[in-house]
């Protein structure tokens, strides 16, 4: 068996590089997997793109991707609960599990986080083998394909914003923003019961796949005031269920102005912007809140048993398949054709 | 417009006649409504069957049925937000509306609650017209009919029943019980997002039912030991969701054997032992709740709305339809293949 | 008896005349009132000094005036629970009782709100009799005045919005504004165990009345950075509890940048600005949420029980007593001297 | 310095022995404690009474006692935000860290949890010197004595069986049992604002010492019907908070008559029997819930900075202080006057 594997590095804004490297080796309690599918994130566009995220800047050669599940091929000491062959989701982000955060459940704040493709952090999975802590691995079960096992891991941020919100079965929602977060967070509601969901987007391709995936409106956002639009059909007071997973100012302050009595605005997006302006005054009269996510926690054996029980049907929001040899290709395209790939996945099978 | 109407009115332990009555008139803030469907409940048979139920015992002749939906036909002083020829259901309870109780949105334990069909409260609908406060009645949009909205009230149940349990998108669930009230509570689970269902009964044309409506799996309670059963199945852990929904002794017992870490027992149905032995080590070791629930409150909208955007298929629940002028010999026939009715619906129309 | 009293009555900016008035008599299901003491809230001041207050303009004559306790002197049709004598505090909002959110608790989002003093509403209690539903109207034991009964009102919106925070024992928060709702805020915190309070104002006399009641820590807000002091003290954690109680863009847009992980952030001031800056990055990074209050609902039986107990010593709140007969004189003391009037109390006994 | 200490180690029922040890060293990311308090449990007195409690069987020598507080002398290689001199308590119970309940903050239900003095599980601190994973360890501040440090155990129950109970100010409460644990869960209610306590025992050393930390009223179980007097006191509604610290079956079946609507009732106490009578008609009649806890989670930092602040006076808990050098006879002593000690501590200085 070969001792090296190839990983695609990003050495800087739109340099990325198929390499040969050492096939690492799994390490105490850690499990060593063989990738099948990962899927490739808004962050990672942005990385490849800009080569900085916020203040996240690529400053060494980094690998992208951290949305990734495949085959376990060898296990480290001391791992139990794990069988080579296994196939598994890995969670990409490793706390230090000791700080007062961490064990009261709360490890997605974990100050010594250890995230992938975070610069400075650990590498990411566009690469052929990984080895990872067996605590952030869970096993799939055959319902659930690793295609579906990579994107667990954006299912588990629409998961964490639909609990927030403390969505419930007959509630109407709208979402802003139909990328591949505010998809899935309209499967997770529609799975939870909350059938009567409102998208808004700019794009009509993601339009469109809000509506097969079940959207029973949607609004261009550009072309027509949502605002104006949402509150005339609910006799002017708003809708309850609230998400602004478009990540822009005027996305943002809108979800403020939509919003129910008693009614929640969960913030997913990440404006450019560190201030934002929100209509506090609304949401004082309709005494609503606002809540906010820092990517997700203890929710992959939701999103595990979501896909296999068919809950959600997760495989739907992958619009396009790259093969891992032309992944540079595919990441190339996909940043130039926003419009059109909803979410792209690598494919190593 | 003939001034009378026909009511069925229980006078003692199976003595069920159908009588003229005047038809009431709506005072103020209530409507009038033409009754189309009443669902039979289990209470109604017991009152019919004995003559009481639990401290209730019928003194005076009664109407019984508190499961309706129909047509207002009629509007007294001061009502707003309907209209003649509205279709609606109606929340049997009227609460006094000024106790802490109610002003706090727990109306259901209002010391003076004014019930249908309950001995010393209101008459029940098993009649043709019944006037009603405006309060307790919801409009059915065009999507839901009036069978659909005479069951809101069950149904309302097995949403409060889930709603104390805080079931989550993907969990596990076992019900004692497959009656009426544990098939909504079946309904409910499926529609947000909890699929892996066992159901226990001792009737196999329950279990039957339970299946064809999602259940994973059913047990003969009488035949197997249920709780090894679902131990076993679960490598000891138990189920996080567990609803009792029989109304005896022994399975409120195993309810409090079978639940996991972190659980909650819903106790729904009635035994005939106000004082029942639960398995309180074990509920400790696995530091488990155990919620009751005292009809609902607040969850009619709920109710409708999950009907209408097809979340909960409420119909099928319904097993036997009686037309009014046959309803006594259906009561009748109900008390007496209880193994063969799962639940049976009054229709005037 | 005679069959007038006097009335305190508003006619427009700095316009404020004692006038003669019928005194009320009770409808069925009201007491009536002599009121012995009314708190001057700062909406008072506003319309007073203004005639307006954000979007309510004063057209008509109004009486000022909401937070009021006194005895009932007279009992309207079918009032049952209250005698003659009985010492009460009158909660000032009279909800329709019969729209969702009334029965589901939420009774203070009920769009048919009849709140004394606001303009199109009902008339204040700066006047001698006042006739008011027996349900909004709550007894007070001996060991609770009717000066406290009348700051019962404020002390309501500082337990609601404490509620809305989940303060838990032994945390620390920060309380912009020390006005006489920061302070309430201040006095319920530490009556829940939350004694680590830090208070941010421009006011000495305001500050020096918070360390009396028991602020560890205040802060001179225009002289010091705040937000500099606060996570520089906290190592730059922030902290759990945010209040904003002073109503202003810049103190709203601070206590974003001071909250700590998992925390709260509670809106309480109103800014005269409907849009506001909040630092939506570090919500985010903090996975803190933001809760708003529109007044209270439920709560007066929590704070007459509060002070009956000593748990809150809500005397301390009134640093200015007028004598009804002194109040206009007294309203315009007050406004020309609002750095040394924390809270006036007019007095009727 | 000596490299061996002395140790108390129990042999079996009634077999007490001073030994000598050696000292441990600190693991990696360990700290070495000097012990300084030690509480004495009544887990302790059991294990030494009987050999045994519950399935727990004492088989091999073992050194009871896990509620402790001493001096850093010694840190294990990694260890940070810890230096020699600091004063610590101990979490006794040692969790995995990787397992979801664990991950999830719950790892006081982690299936490999490792406590001090279980049989089969660590050994206890009735002994010098102490090794202990840094991440269980808990500086205290100068405000906090190792006294109290070590009674932060205790009071940690009462901490979570206060916040299961969702108590909240101005709200009565009954605690049933008046032994350490029933007094921590009295200080916790009124350091939360919860004044108004009613206390039963059988004991009137212990209903003294509940009066002196501030109950209102106190019943002798044994010569009184609590259920009675409960229901009498408060027009038949019961208290909407109750504790069951006796663990007996008398008092659990009296905790369930006794709750009002919407109330709790926690269980916190462990009686013999695991099967107990429960008063389900009452339960499900007042909508209440039964919540258990096991032991408690995440809470030291709150019992640090609850004694820190004043909130809680916790060294009044302490009724007996034994020298290390008589603990063996304290520990007779207290086992043969258990109406005299409250609650013995071992002082090591």
């Amino acid at each position: 068996m070969s001792q090296t594997m190839r990983a695609a590095v990003m050495h800087g804004p739109r340099d990325h590089r198929m390499e040969e490297r050492p096939r690492p080796k799994p390490g105490a309690k850690e499990i060593l997997v063989r990738v099948e599918h990962v899927g490739i994130c808004g962050s990672d566009m942005h990385f490849l793109e800009e080569g900085r995220l916020g203040n996240w800047v690529v400053e060494k050669p980094m690998v992208l991707g951290h949305e990734s599940a495949g085959e376990i091929v060898g296990l480290g000491a001391g791992v139990v609960g794990f069988a080579v062959g296994d196939k598994v989701t890995l969670e990409p982000g490793v706390p230090c599990g000791e700080c007062f955060n961490c064990q009261s459940g709360h490890y997605n704040l974990c100050p010594d986080m250890d995230f992938m493709a975070v610069p400075g952090q650990r590498d990411g999975v566009f690469l052929e083998y990984v080895a990872h802590p067996a605590k952030m691995a869970f096993k799939l079960p055959k319902e659930v394909g690793t295609l579906e096992g990579a994107l667990c891991e954006p299912l588990s941020v629409g998961l964490y914003a639909v609990q927030k919100s403390g969505a419930w079965l007959g509630q109407s929602a709208v979402i802003f923003g139909s990328g591949c977060i505010g998809l899935v967070t309209l499967l997770v509601l529609k799975s939870v019961g909350v059938r009567d969901i409102t998208v808004v987007d700019v794009i009509d391709k993601r339009l469109e796949k809000a509506r097969e995936l079940g959207a029973v409106k949607t609004i261009r956002g550009d072309k027509t005031d949502a605002v104006r639009e949402i509150l005339s059909a609910t006799g002017g007071q708003g809708l309850p269920l609230v998400f602004e997973c478009a990540g822009n100012a005027a996305a943002t302050l809108q979800s403020t102005k939509v919003v129910a009595a008693n009614g929640a605005v969960v913030l997913v997006g990440m404006a450019a912007d560190p201030e934002l302006k929100l209509d506090v005054a609304t949401l004082s009269a309709k005494e609503a809140r606002v809540e906010t996510i820092f990517r997700y926690r203890n929710l992959y054996p939701t999103a595990i048993k979501a896909v296999a029980t068919g809950a959600v049907p997760l495989a739907k929001i992958a619009s396009h398949v790259f093969p891992f040899e032309k992944m540079i290709e595919g990441m190339y395209y996909n940043m130039d054709h926003k419009d059109e790939v909803i979410k792209g996945v690598v494919s190593f099978v």
